[in-house]
């Protein structure tokens, strides 16, 4: 959320708000700037959603989605710089800072390379180690969260295909992107329901998932969360946030 | 302090902080970058000096020095964004942030206009109240900041000529800089001692300061500070940052 | 035109170039990058529209619409760097640039500061004397320009108001902008067929223009456009851009 | 050249232009500004040497030399986009564009990867076909530029190791920059004079070169830059720009 920049708008973020228990906040590096970053905040605080980090990497351009050649440093760096700038507008409206989540190519750098893993551990560790890390289920970023000693939180993904290893089919893939929203329900229901996913290759394979990521760019995004957390509920799924959940 | 980007170095930083006893570092904006940031901080806790906050126009490739048509709402959210940058960075090498002093346009913007010194002064004040707010003395900055209960530090320059209404002389003036490093520092020991310096016009005014601004880059920034430093401390000036003051 | 950024949208360049007979593109600093350059240049050719350069403040986060201090050297080189960008991609797609019009707070600040006007006339000359400079009417940009040389292109607005010096009304005055589709049409025909447009004041007064401006930006920019294009045909102006009527 | 940005500096380029007969002129993306473009290029012009574009990756705050996932078509926008910048400052200065070197991880990337060598040709052939392409000796760059039906121009380093392979020795690698004046100079003699560089394996291998590069940066780079012009002069060789051998 709040990843538009100066003039450019993106996403329906107050619509969508109305679904979903936490949400993602740019941090001005991949998109947002400091007045997105305060009204969505402020959004946020007003719809009782947890409020994570989102930082990406320094490529407004490229919307942070463009792997690139980083160093272990560079995303420690980037990532308290960002997480510091999103606390500001947090504790000025009178929030709490519930997660992190990285995004774009440094989400999937992280889940990938252990070195980058543990770069963005230490950066949310050493900023506040209450904070709660948000990472591909079963990736090095999860790993490397928890042998720092944070509390993480497996994120599952609704509308994405899965490999028979509990990677990500690759967006390029004809499958690799789940486009029915019916499928995508039903994908996620057995995700939180049974605690397994059915593999492209067509295993059952288990997936563990406290998290269930929903874009919210692309122009059925609002649909979709409207859709997915009806029949999650219909379902006796219960969707609340980790803070809500620690009381 | 920490003004250089990427590649781009600017400042002996480590050399001045032998002979100050505050700093102001860059956020990002106008001149600093992660990774400068986190190493500035750490030297400065290191040297123990007072830490700063030094937001600045998004303005890079003018160093922040141009003024520009902007709203309050907007120098409101550069600020709180900024201030949380450095702050994650203090936090997570253990100092404490003692101070903000707005940079280089904003510094001068924020001290002739009220509305955006409010602006400079409500941002400080609600990401945390205990900071100081250094700005000119006698600007609207100061006053702006007392109003909404913020501590203020009142900032006198050894090197600028003053005009008799107590405003800097203009840059651009012949006599706008003090180039003679000895004029410098008798202006610097008269405001310290005197409470009172020179206008251009020849007048004696009154200028109750608590801190003297040095200039980190310049190629005679190092000689200058030192000089200052010595000589402050011959005519039994003690040198100390406000959290010390405060013990 | 061509005014998005990196995955940020802005306008529907496409439909709106059904109406208009020239386009101002931007130039990657204000807005626009080097995809949507290329995309938007191909586009205009394929549309037989009059290109012109739209070169900008670099201030993206600000879109170029906040006036800043800026020296003639700075507007004359971000002036000369912006036209050869946007030359490079017209040049690989086979096209001729026609004119340079410069965007937001820089057309607003040439069009009353001789020596910024002056920069910006002097920019363009030695790029390429053959191009036409677009500029309010009346204003110092056009007297620059004519002083110079170049050929120039006094521009109108349809949907401005005027005062009775001939400048526009504040966009923040009531009346300033006129939003009654019906009232802008009549402005326009008022000011191709008579040469004169009615001030905020009450007065006629003598407007000699030879391009009117129509914003792409904007929910109703389509619809405007539209009925502009149908109204002025309908009371038999022909619109034809200026490399055609120089034939 | 001209690689500094705003106020930040970077390299004496006045004093190398003593000693060297081409330069490459940085075009905003990675270092270099509208205004040290201007002030480069003139200084070329005076210096009498062969101009060069410069582009190089959107990434000022690498430096434009970090590895990116980056399509073809991102590669040609961006070159097309940097080659028209700095065209326009040397058209209104008077001169003449030689050549265009890509910068950087572009340049890396390029002499590897055939189908990114293909765009920055296919840029650098649809602004102008006149242009000359400087690419690693042997690399897909070059080929890729020949194909297009450019002229090119292979480069060798003096300072930098070669495997058997023709391709360069990583600067992390112990001996794969070469900080030995003397052995520096002794190998570009060799690679003019025999065609021939001997590998870090110890093979003598071949390698023909029309140009070598220099860094404009770091503390060595003219006092470097003095002795290969000296010693080269010394051993016959004349040194030329491409402009002036066509003659």
């Amino acid at each position: 959320m709040g990843e538009g920049f100066g003039t450019y708008k993106m996403g329906n973020d107050a619509a969508l708000m109305e679904y979903v228990s936490s949400v993602n906040i740019a941090c001005g590096f991949h998109g947002g700037d400091p007045r997105i970053m305060r009204e969505t905040v402020r959004l946020a605080i007003e719809k009782n959603v947890g409020i994570g980090a989102h930082p990406g990497l320094q490529d407004l351009i490229g919307f942070g989605r463009r792997e690139m050649e980083i160093s272990p440093q560079e995303v420690y760096d980037l990532t308290v710089y960002q997480i510091g700038a999103l606390q500001a507008f947090i504790t000025s409206e009178g929030g709490v800072m519930q997660h992190v989540k990285p995004h774009g190519a440094l989400y999937n750098m992280a889940a990938k390379r252990s070195e980058l893993a543990e770069a963005v551990a230490e950066a949310i560790y050493r900023v506040n180690p209450k904070l709660i890390l948000f990472g591909l289920a079963g990736s090095s970023l999860i790993l490397e969260g928890k042998k720092l000693g944070l509390s993480t939180a497996e994120e599952a993904f609704a509308d994405r295909s899965y490999m028979k290893d509990g990677s990500l089919a690759s967006r390029k893939e004809a499958k690799g992107v789940i486009k029915d929203a019916e499928l995508a329900v039903k994908q996620a229901i057995q995700i939180v329901k049974e605690e397994t996913v059915n593999s492209l290759e067509g295993d059952e394979i288990p997936l563990n998932a406290k998290t269930i990521c929903l874009h919210g760019d692309g122009e059925h995004a609002l649909t979709f969360a409207r859709k997915m957390n009806e029949e999650l509920s219909k379902n006796g799924v219960r969707i609340s946030n980790f803070l809500q959940t620690r009381r």
